[in-house]
């Protein structure tokens, strides 16, 4: 199964990827889909200890992939539960009812590391929901990387690189105010208000 | 007309934009095009003095968006005359073959400042080649944004602040190694050799 199509192409992908709990609460999170272009593609997942992604995943070994270019949707995921109208099923399985495409992946353990363990996932079922073509605005990428840089404050207590990570962000927010849409703006005022 | 469909929306949209001189040779350029959002939408561009879509826009006033998220397109048209196979021709005007989307617009000059025209952009045609849905890739993201130091380096003798260029340059080389595909990563290449 080819994943390019809907939306998954070489290198990380960065999607948010819903999974459940065995007793079904769902549960969403910004997250890279590695893809491995060989013969074949491979298709990977990087998932931090401590997180609520991983628990599920241990539990059900399923995860689904949602593509979205939703810069808002992005930093909610990153910082707090998303409503449960937000979420709609697929084969019976969460997914973000707004996303342009789902994939729905089993995971199968690859590899732990000191901080995360790597599951090899394979694609069981694909939804296309919404092609479009849209120019690259340089505010999404900026919340992006704003969003990521505030993730890594959360999880660490590492205080090196402060300055510069502060710095960072005051440059993504400039790029933000210059470049980007109503969306952006509002992901980004969520963002601060968070970190 | 709304150009949402065809990948304007609000903020900057980083496009391609191809003009031609009186006498027919074209352009391309990555260049910003800016959307107000009031009661309707309005299009603006601000051209830098000395380039060569001002002065073909002032002598023909019309420019073509390409929408794209080619990042090799992107670093190409920044940097090298891209060649005439690459453009085709839309109401006889040149745009990029592989654009996913053209828009045509008629330009009226709205205001000068130090080192640039601003003009009001008013569209005449829009076509949508190609729709798709993609996933955020942050390599793709580290491109355009390189591209944009990059070409700052080329237009600017200011060595304030080079230091920090650099700094940021190896930010996004990092963040394209780690996250590109094919294209991203050939983008960089050629962005390294130009600089």
């Amino acid at each position: 199964m080819h994943l390019k199509e809907a939306g998954i192409g070489e290198g990380i992908s960065e999607v948010i990827v819903t999974t459940q709990s065995v007793s079904g609460v769902p549960n969403a999170a910004p997250i890279g889909i590695i893809t491995i272009t060989n013969e074949e593609n491979k298709y990977f997942v990087k998932l931090y200890k401590g997180s609520k992604t991983l628990s599920n995943v241990q539990e059900t070994n399923k995860l689904a992939a949602n593509v979205t270019d939703d810069a808002v949707l992005f930093v909610k995921a990153a910082f707090e539960p998303l409503a449960k109208t937000q979420f709609s099923l697929f084969y019976g399985f969460p997914v973000l009812k707004e996303a342009n495409s789902w994939i729905l992946f089993d995971c199968t353990f690859s590899k732990k590391t000191r901080e995360s363990f790597v599951f090899r996932l394979a694609p069981l079922a694909v939804k296309t929901n919404r092609k479009e073509v849209k120019a690259i605005n340089r505010g999404l990428n900026a919340v992006i990387e704003a969003a990521i840089i505030a993730t890594r404050y959360a999880i660490t207590e590492d205080k090196r690189d402060r300055a510069e990570r502060e710095k960072l962000m005051a440059l993504y927010a400039r790029i933000v105010e210059k470049c980007g849409g109503s969306r952006e703006k509002e992901a980004m005022k969520i963002l601060q208000e968070k970190t």
